[in-house]
């Protein structure tokens, strides 16, 4: 007799990043060609010094930094989150309107189980987050996938035609993972009237924002008055302050649904770590011209992608920006069975776009996720050397 | 028009301890009189120096300490963890066994999203855990009560005879919370012996196994070659090491579970707190006899406690153990409305029993539960004053 296995576990997907580090076993690399890995969404450096003394110094001295803190979060960073989204966005955002979570992929979750449940649905423009799939999966929620064609951009119009009865939520990564793109603000304003329109949540995560090209405001949706009624915001502290190991995000909502959220967080978390909210305020009081001149690296290493694909014969770039390309691959082989080639043939270890999409989607098959903000100019020059050996 | 929310969601009630916590809105304690608060199983004081040293020293100087690690937890935490399990149980638990998690609550969420989805059913002894509970509500799992009685301890027998096609797993919590029993080894075996018979899940979370009164293995279900296939395990690092802050907790199950918990805790997590792991790894290896110590002081102050109860006129001390007292009280006043009275009328915050029960079950309302551990000598003195002053 086994024991029960919930099927709707059973049958969602194995965690892509961890799949694809198993692809390393048994490959050894040469000195002269070491492993390039650009398959997951990290920084490999830690925080600057700074940072890591604060971490420090409240370990040390501050006692509360090892104990139970309040469920949706220290209240000096809710207020921080609070102040600044006020200032960036041109919007008025409250306190209570901020929860902390234990990094942005539980911030999804927790929103979407106030949301949704067995038997609903749920719009995602494809490619889509494959973590935001998996949630789905496991919830029994159905996830209605939005194709959004070479482009990458989702179209408003496009979505309004798969709203049904079920219909829940709409979720938007800008920028994009894994598209890259940084989508238009009317494209973002299309969904959110649409949203209102019809009585759905719009959910916009906005983890890769430190990074957007653009100036200034990229959107104009908490300029609303009433946009608690129907945005939903989540954000990640781990990619501007290299805080990945300690798990610290938000979510910017209603305070009425962050009192539905509480339930979750309370039952899933009963804090988010105190040395993470502690760094991640810290980050945000000080940090921002570090982060500023993180983000001018990154754009840089995105300009060196963009000229590398324009020189790649074959291959097409279909989105580019935050930490991601996105690419078309040119090989005959399908690109699960390309990924796996890259890694024995060229060292790179990048996810497969079929790990983004349905199914049913032949286009998964032909593309390729490349996550290139850990990769220095002259590793950009190596995987452009290598991709194009092995290309032709 | 308003925005989606998911029934099952709505269902579920708020976190007692924040509902508690806000009993506290506008009382003022006099000088004299402080706060009591024993409404929350935590500690109150920081890990010891050396700990804190170890943690700083991390985050000062190890960059892995920021960065995402394994979705199951660091290798070197999950072998400790099956060495000293197989040592202290007598059995044989190895490394791929263990899964680390985000706090034992999320230990719970993950094994319980293998197992059971909306409609299926869970066994669960009153007074629960409120958190169990509250997973299954927003889950749509039907939690079965098994009553236990003044004594407080489950009956196997009582439980087969509660279970239907839909159940998936019966959970027990020893030393208990709310009610803190030790549950005999031949109660945990019995149990063993009926999930086996019937193929379901047995979880038994051992949160407070560092502080049971009892010397040596407290139960026999590891020794059984096969314990894997019937047997989940949770574990907390969080009250013995002082690390409610960290976030850290421990699966023990068969390794093709942890696959299924590994898709939850992908999504949901990605990893552990680093820097909680390393704390857990550190106390592990190096404060066996600190932990000793603590156990010792626990006791001692649980002896206080059976001996202020019993000298209490009216009152029934149901169960004591671990960090909880569980007593039935003579007040006319239903619990809910005595704890809030003993917020005003004593300084005196605690949890009334209906937070643990079913909303059908009559005897929450007489009964209260004290989380003593936080409290010396001292303050256990104080408290009987309050509440003999105020009974009578």
């Amino acid at each position: 007799m086994t024991l029960p296995l919930n099927p709707a576990m059973q049958a969602t997907f194995l965690p892509p990043v961890m799949e694809a580090r198993r692809w390393l076993d048994g490959v050894v690399f040469p000195a002269d060609r070491p492993l390039i890995n650009v398959s997951q969404a990290a920084p490999v450096d830690p925080p600057p010094l700074a940072l890591r003394q604060e971490i420090a110094r409240a370990a040390l001295e501050d006692p509360a930094a090892h104990l139970y803190g309040p469920v949706l979060g220290l209240p000096a960073l809710r207020a921080e989150v609070a102040a600044q989204w006020s200032a960036s966005y041109g919007g008025m955002v409250a306190a209570e309107q901020v929860a902390i979570t234990q990094g942005c992929n539980q911030a999804f979750c927790a929103v979407m189980a106030t949301l949704a449940g067995a038997g609903d649905e749920v719009i995602l423009p494809t490619p889509w987050y494959f973590n935001h799939k998996m949630w789905l999966d496991m919830q029994g929620v159905k996830a209605v996938p939005l194709a959004t064609g070479d482009g990458l951009v989702p179209d408003p119009e496009a979505a309004a035609r798969l709203i049904g009865p079920r219909s829940r939520a709409i979720v938007l990564v800008s920028p994009n993972n894994p598209g890259g793109v940084e989508y238009p603000a009317e494209v973002l304003r299309g969904f959110y009237d649409l949203a209102q329109a019809r009585g759905l949540a719009l959910i916009v995560d906005e983890t890769y924002r430190d990074f957007d090209s653009r100036s200034g405001a990229v959107h104009d949706l908490f300029t609303d008055p009433d946009w608690a009624g129907t945005l939903i915001q989540l954000y990640s502290f781990s990619k501007a302050y290299r805080l990945t190991g300690h798990r610290v995000g938000a979510i910017t909502a209603s305070a009425a649904r962050l009192t539905e959220v509480e339930k979750f967080l309370d039952t899933v978390a009963i804090c988010p770590s105190q040395l993470g909210q502690i760094a991640a305020l810290w980050g945000m009081r000080n940090l921002g011209d570090w982060v500023a001149g993180e983000r001018l690296e990154i754009l840089a290493r995105r300009a060196a992608m963009v000229q590398g694909f324009s020189r790649l014969e074959g291959w097409r770039l279909l989105g580019c920006g935050a930490y991601f390309a996105y690419v078309e691959h040119p090989h005959p082989l399908p690109s699960p069975e390309f990924a796996r080639a890259l890694v024995r043939e060229a060292g790179v270890l990048l996810l497969p776009g079929t790990m983004f999409m349905p199914a049913e989607d032949p286009a998964g098959a032909r593309q390729l996720r490349i996550a290139f903000a850990n990769v220095d100019a002259a590793g950009i020059g190596a995987l452009f050397d290598r991709l194009e050996w092995l290309t032709f």
